[in-house]
C-alpha cells in the first residue's frame, strides 16, 4: 500500500538523517488520519466502495465538475438519482477517455476509463415485489455489479401472487445474499428469510399511497419482522447493493 | 315494536280529539330521535350488539352500579378489558338472578340472566399469528359468541412457521369471514386474504418492541396491504368480533 | 377445477407407469404452491378478485403492456388511479376484441372482452360525507359492481347536515353492507354504524386541510370509533369495495 | 386601581420637587410593565382569572408553600391535577381563616378565605359524551364556576347512543356555550356544534386505546371537524372552564 | 318557523279526519329528523353559519352548481380557498340578480342577492402575528362580518417586536373577543390572552420551515399554552371567524 | 431429507398400486406446504436458526411449556428477553436431561441437551458504543456462537472518546462482519463502516432521553448513514446476531 | 439614546410645571412599552440583529415595500430566502442611495446605504459536511458578517472522508465557535464539538431521502448528541449566523 | 503537551538509531489517533469538559466502578439524571481522599479530590419560567460551575406573569449568554432572545401533559422560534450548561 510508504519513508529519511525530527512531526500531523493512525485500515481501498454521488439536490455545474474530477482521477464515477437534464449536461462535456453509461431505470450514470470491475467471487439476488420497485432494485444491482459481484434478479414476485415466488426463490439458490425491495405492506423480504438460510436485506419503497404509504408502513413491517432482516432507509437501493457487495466479498476473499 | 306504537298511539289519540295537536307535537318532540324520525331503524334491537362496557380506566364503584344495571334491565352486560379487581368488586354484590362468567384471557366479564344468545346462522374464523395475540383474539370470540355466530379458531399459526397456516386455513374452510391478529411487522391477515374468497379483517395486536413497536407498524403494514383486508384499532378484538358477527347475521338474515 | 386434473393426472400417469416417481417429485415440485398444497384453497378463483392494476407511479409502457396481457388472457383488466395519459396510451393500441370502459371520477379504467361480471347476489351501500369523497365512492362502486354485487349509492349526506342522512339510509335498507366514504373528522362512518346493524366500512378519505389534514384524522376518529366500523387505507375505495363484493357474496353463496 | 396610583403619586412627587427626575425614572423602570406602560390594561384583575397552579410534578413542600402563600394573600387558591398525598400534605398545615374544598372528581383543591365568587351574568354549558370524560368535565366546571358563571351540566350523552343527546341539549337550551368533553373519535363536540347557534368548546379526553388512543385521535377530529368548534389541549378541563367563563362574563358586562 | 307549521299542520289533518295515522306517522318518518325532534333546535337558522363551500379540492363543474344553487335558493353562498380559475367559471355564468365579491387576500367569493348581514351587536378584533398570516386574518374577519359581528383588525404586530404590541392592543379595547392569527412558533395567542380578560381564539397558521413548520409548532405551542386560549385547525381563518361571530352574537341576543 | 422421502414414498406407492391416486392427491394436500412445492428449500435446517421464544409479555404457564416442548423435541431452546421469575419458573421443572443456561446481562437463558453448536467457519465482530448498550450486544453475542459463529467483543469504545475506537478496531480485523450496537445519536455504525471493508449491521438502543430518546434518533441516523450500514429494530441484538451468523457462515459453506 | 431622553423630558415637564401629573401618566402609557419599563433593555440596538425578512411565502409588492421601506430608513434591510422573481422586482425600483447585493447561494439579498457592518472582533468558523449543505452555510456566513463577525468556512469536509475534516479543523483553530451544517444522518456537529473546546452550534441541513430525510434525522441525532452542541431549526442557518455573530461579539465586548 | 513529546521522542529514537523505522512505525499506529493526526487538537484538555457520566439505566454495580475510577484517576468524577439508590451505594464505598457532594434537585453527583473548578471569567444566566423547570436548570447550573463559570439564577419568571421577567432580566444584565428552561409551550426564550443581545440557549423541559406534552411543543417552539436561540434536548440542562461554559470561557480566553 502507497500509504504505508509515505510514513515509511518519511521515517527512514529521519532515521537517514534527511528529514529533522520536529519536520517529520509536522509531516506526519499533516497526512490523512486513516493513513497514519490505523495503518491496514487506512488503505486506499479502506471501504472497497467506488465513489458515488448523490445527484439528486446538486446544482449542475458542481455536479458536472464533480463527476469528471472523479472519474479523471480515479478512473471511475458513479452518480445516483440523477435527472436527465443532470446526464446531459455530464455527456455534453465529457472528457476525453472517459466512457458514459447511463442506466435510465435506475437513474444512474457511470463514467469510467473503461476498465471493468473486478469479480468478487459471489453471488447477489436482487428481488422485487412489484414493478413498480424495479427502479430501487437496479440501483441496488448497478452498485453490486460495480463492485465485482455477480447478481441474479427476480423481479415481481410478490406475495399478493405467492406461487410466482417460489420458482423464482428456487432458481436464485445460487446467491449468497437476497436483496428484497418491497413497497405497500413490505412483507416480501420476511417471507424470503424465511425460506432461505442466507441473508436478507430489506429494501422498502416508496410506493404506495395513504397512511405511511411513502415507505413508511414498509420500514416499519421490515423492522418489526419476526424473521432474520436487515434493513437500509426507504428506496435505498444503492446502500443495499453496497453492503450485499461487501457481504459476497468475503466468500472471494476467504476462499 | 313498541316504538311504533308510541307514536301511532299519539295519532289516534289526536285523530280521536283525545289529544290536542300542539299537546301531540310537544309529545313527538321530546320522544327519542331514532323512535320518530327513522321508523324502521329506531328499533329497540338497533344494532345488535349487547351492550358492552369499556372497564378499563373506569372506577370501581361506576362500573359495579353500570353492570348491575344493565344486567337487571336487558339480562345480559359484558365488560371488556375489565381488571381483576374490577371483576371482584362485580362479583361481591352479584344482583339475585344474575349469572356472572368471567373469560380471563379475553379479560372479558359477561353478566346474564341464563339466557343464551340465538344463533344467527353463520361461522366466524378467528386466527392468531402467536400467542401472544390470544388474547385479543379471544375478545373477539367471546364477543362473536354472545351475537349468535359459530366461532372457529386457529391460533399460533403465523408466517414465520408458514406451514402451520395451511392446515389450519383448511380446517377453518367454512368459515365465513376471517378475524385474524398478528402483532409485530401484522403480515399474516394479507396472507390470509390472499388464499380465501372471503371477507379477512385484520387485527393489529401491541406485541413487538422498538420502532411501531405497540401494533403501530402491524396497523400500518395491514392498512397499505396489497390484498384486501379491512381493519380494526389495535387490540380491538371487541370491534372485530362485532363487526364479524354482524356478517355472518347477514347469512341467517338472507337464507 | 383444472388444478386438481393436473395434479391428479400425474398421478394417474405416476400409477399407470406412465411417469417416473422421481420424474412426477419434479414436477409437482415447479407447480404453483396453492395448487397442490391447499387444493380447495388454490383454485383458479382464488380469492375473485378480478386483477387491478395500481396505474400511479407506473410508466407508461409497462402499464400498456401488462393492461393488455391481462385483457387478453382473462378477458378483463382494471386499472384504479390512472391518469388521463395512461388511458390515452392503452386506448391507442386497445387489442381487437377487447372493449375500453373509463370511469373518469373513479379514474379507473377497465378492459373487458364485453362479458359482464356474474351477480353475487347481494347488495352494496356506499355512501360519502360529502362531494369531494365520491371519487374515492366511485372506486368502491366499481370495482364492487365488477365483482358481481349491486351497489346502491348515496353521496353528501354527511353529518354537517345529519338530516339528509336519515332518508338516504331510509333509500339503503336493503343494503346487507355499508361503505362510507368521509374526510376531515370522518365521523359519518360512525354515525351511520350507529343506525344499522349491518357491518360498516369506514373509508378515510384525503379531504381536509392543517393538522391530519390527508386523512389522517379521519382514519384515527374511524379506528377510535365506539361504534363497530372496520377501516382501510386512506383513499383506498377500492380495497373497500373487495371486501363489500366479498362480504355480500356470502349472501349468495349461502342461500 | 392601585397601580396606578403608584405611578400618579411618584409623578406628583416629582412635580413637587420631593423626588428628582432621574431617581423618577428609575423607580418608573424598575415597576412591574403592565402597570405603567398598559394603564387599562395591566389592572389588578388584568385577566379575572383566578390564580391556578397546576399540582401535577410539582413537589409537595413547594406545592404547600404556593397555595397557602397565594391563599393568605388574594383569598383564593386553586390547585389541578392534585393528588391525594397533595392535598393532605396541604391540610395539614392549613393557615387559620383558610378554607379547603376538595373536590375529588376533578382533582382539585381550592383554598379561600370564604368569600364566593361573584356571579358573571351567564350560563354555560359542559356535556361530556361518557363517563369517563367527567373528570375532565369536572375540572371544567370548578373552574367556570370559581370565576361567577352559572354551570349547567349534561354527562354521558354520546353519540353511540344520540337519542340520550337530544333530551339533554334541550335541557341546556339556556346555555350561552358548549364545553364538551369527548374521547375516542371525539365526535361529539361536532354533533352539538351542529346543533345550536352559540360558541362549542371541544375538549379531547385521554379514554381510548391503540392508534392515537389518548386523546391524539379526538384531537385531531375536533380540529378537522366541518362544525365551528374551538379546541383546547387533551384533558384541559381547566382552560375550557376559564374561556367559558370569560365568554359568558361578556354577556354581564354587556347586559 | 315552517317547519313546525308542517308537523303541525299534518296533526291537524288527522285531527280532521283528513289523514289517517298510519299515513301519517309515514309522512312524520319522512320529514328531516331536526325538524321534528327537537323542535326549538332544528329551525332553519339552526346554528346561524350562511353556508359556506370549502372549494379547494373541488371540480370547477361541480362548485359552479352549488355556488349558484346556494345563491340562488338562499340569498348567498361563500366559497373559501377558491382559486383565481375557480372564481373565473362561477363569474362567467352569475345568475341574474346575484352580485359577486371576491375578497383575493381571503381567498373567499361572496355571492349575494345584494342584501347584507344584520348586525349582531358585538365586536371582534382579529390580531396577527406577521404579514404572512393576514390572508388567514381576513378569512377570519370576512366570515364574522358575513354573520354580522363588527370588526377591528390589527396586523403584524407579533411578539418579534413586542413593543408594536401593546398600543395594538389599547386600539382594541372595545373588542369582546380576539382570534390571533400566528405561525413559526406562535406566541402570540398565549402573550394576547395573559393581556386581556376576553376569550381569544387562536389560528396556527403554516408560515414557518423545517420542523414543525407547516404551523404544527404553532398549534403545539397554543394548545400547551399556559394561558386561557381555545385553538382552531392550521389556518382555519374561517372557524375562527364563526366562533367568533356566534360568541359576540351573545351580547346582541342578552341585551 | 426426510420431507423429500415422504412424498417420495407417497408416489413410489402410488405406483405400485398401494395407494390410490385420489388418496394420493389427499395426502400430498395435507403435508406442510414447503414439504412439497418447493423441495430444495423446505428442508428441515430451512433456515438455520435455532428456535427463539421471546419471553416479553408472555405468561409464565404457556412459556414454560413451550421452552421445555421445544428443549426436548430438538436438543435446544432459547428465550430472549426473559425476566428472572420467568427463568426461576422454567429452571424449577426443567426436564431431565436438559440443561439450563442463563445470560443475565443479555436476558436470554439457553436449554440444550449439552450439544454444543458447530462452528461456521467465520467471525463476528460486537462493537458498542457505550456501556449501556452491552446487553443489548450480548443478544446478539449468544445468538451468534449458537448459530456457530465465533465472536469478537469491544465494548464501550463510541465516537465521544473517538481514540478508544482504533486499536479496538485493529483489534477486530480478522472479523468478518460487524455488529455495532449504539443508542442516542447512533453515530458509531457509520464511523465503523467508513473504516472497514466489510458488512456493517448498525443496532439501534434505546439508550437516551428526551427527542426521539429510546433509540428513534440512532434508528433515523442509521437509517440516513452516508456509509453502507443495514440496520435492525432497535434493542433488536438477537435479529442482528442471526443475520451476522448467517453471513459468516457463508464462508464456510463456500471454503 | 433618545428613547431615555423621551421620559427624561417628560418627567423635567413635570417638575417643571409644564406638564402635569395626570397628562403626563396618559403620555407614559402612551410609549413602546421596552421604552419605559426596562431603560436598559429597551434601547434602539436592543438585540443587535439587522432587520431579516423571510421573503418566502411573501407576495412580491409587500416584500417590495417592506424591503425598501427598512432600507430607507435603518439604512439596511436584508431579506433570505428569497426568489429570483422576488430579486428582479425589488431591484426594478431600488431607491435612490440603495445599494443592493444579491447573494445567489445563499438566496439572500442585502440592500444598503453602502455603509459597512462594523467588525464586533471575534471570529466565526462555518463547517458543512457535503456541498449541499453550502447555501445553508452560506446564510450563516452572510449575517454573520453583517453583524460584523469574522468568517472562515469550510466546507465539504463530512464524515464520510473524516480525513478530509482534521486538516480542515486545524486551519480553523482560530475559530470562537463553530456553526457546523450537515444532513443526512447529522454526524458532523458532533464529531466537531469533541475535537475543540469553542461552542458548537448544530445546523441540520434538509438533504436526505426516505425516512426522515428532510433533515429530521439530522436534527433528532443533533439533539441527541453526547457531545455538547446546541441546535437551531434545520435549515435555519440564519440563525445559527445571529447566534454565533451575538456570541463573537462577547469578546470584542469584554477584550 | 505530553502527547507531542511522545511522538516527537519516538522520532528522536528513530534518528538515534534507538528505533527502527518499522518498529516506529508499529509505535505511532497504536497510537490514539488525535495524538498524532492533529496536534494541536489532540491535546489532554481537549474538550474542557469533565467526565459526566449519564447514571439513568446504568446497572449500580458498573456505576460504582465507573465513578469511583474516574474519580481516582482524574480527580473528578459527576453524575447526572442519578437515583438515590445509585447515590447511596456510591458513597458506601468511596475511596479514600475523595468527597462527594450531592445536589440533589439537579438530580447530580460530584465526586472529587477536593479541588475546586478554576474560574473561567464570564457568567452565565440561568432562567426558568416555572418552579418544575427548576430540576432541569440546575444541573445546566452544576455543569457550569464546575466548568469554572460564575452563573447567576432567575427562577420562575415565565410570560404567564411576564411583569416578573423585566426585574429579573435587569439583576442578570451582567450575563454573558443565558440559559432559558421552559415547558408547556416554551415561550420563554424567544422573549428573553428579544430582549437581551447575547446568545440566548432555550432548554426545552418535560412539564406539560396532553398534546406534545412531555416537552415536544417547548421544543417544537423554540426551534420555530423568530427570535435567535438555539436548542438542546429535551430536559437537556446538562448540554446547556457545558456550552454555556464554553462560551463564556471564550471571555476569558480573549481578555
Amino acid at each position: 500500500m502507497p500509504d504505508n510508504r509515505v510514513l515509511y519513508e518519511i521515517l527512514q529519511q529521519v532515521r537517514d538523517g534527511a528529514l529533522d525530527p520536529a519536520a517529520a512531526e509536522q509531516l506526519i500531523g499533516s497526512l490523512p488520519v486513516g493513513t497514519i493512525a490505523n495503518l491496514d485500515i487506512g488503505r486506499t481501498d479502506r471501504c472497497g466502495i467506488p465513489e458515488v454521488i448523490l445527484a439528486e439536490g446538486k446544482d449542475i455545474d458542481s455536479l458536472v465538475k464533480i463527476m469528471h474530477s472523479y472519474a479523471c482521477a480515479t478512473g471511475r464515477a458513479i452518480a445516483s438519482r440523477i435527472l436527465p437534464e443532470q446526464v446531459q449536461a455530464i455527456l455534453a462535456t465529457l472528457p476525453q477517455g472517459i466512457i458514459a453509461d447511463y442506466r435510465e431505470i435506475g437513474h444512474i450514470l457511470i463514467l469510467s476509463d473503461g476498465t471493468m470491475p473486478e469479480p468478487s467471487g459471489g453471488t447477489v439476488a436482487i428481488v422485487t415485489a412489484g414493478t413498480s420497485d424495479i427502479r430501487v432494485a437496479e440501483e441496488a444491482r448497478i452498485i453490486a455489479e460495480e463492485m465485482g459481484a455477480a447478481v441474479l434478479t427476480a423481479y415481481d414476485v410478490g406475495v399478493a401472487g405467492i406461487h410466482r415466488l417460489f420458482p423464482a426463490l428456487e432458481r436464485l439458490k445460487t446467491a449468497d445474499i437476497y436483496v428484497v425491495c418491497a413497497g405497500r405492506e413490505g412483507t416480501l423480504p420476511s417471507v424470503v428469510a424465511g425460506l432461505v438460510n442466507k441473508p436478507v436485506i430489506g429494501v422498502p419503497v416508496s410506493t404506495g399511497y395513504g397512511y405511511m404509504g411513502q415507505g413508511e408502513a414498509a420500514l416499519a413491517a421490515m423492522l418489526q419482522s419476526c424473521a432474520a432482516v436487515t434493513v437500509v432507509n426507504i428506496d435505498a437501493g444503492f446502500t443495499a447493493g453496497i453492503v450485499a457487495a461487501r457481504t459476497v466479498a468475503l466468500i472471494g476473499r476467504n476462499s
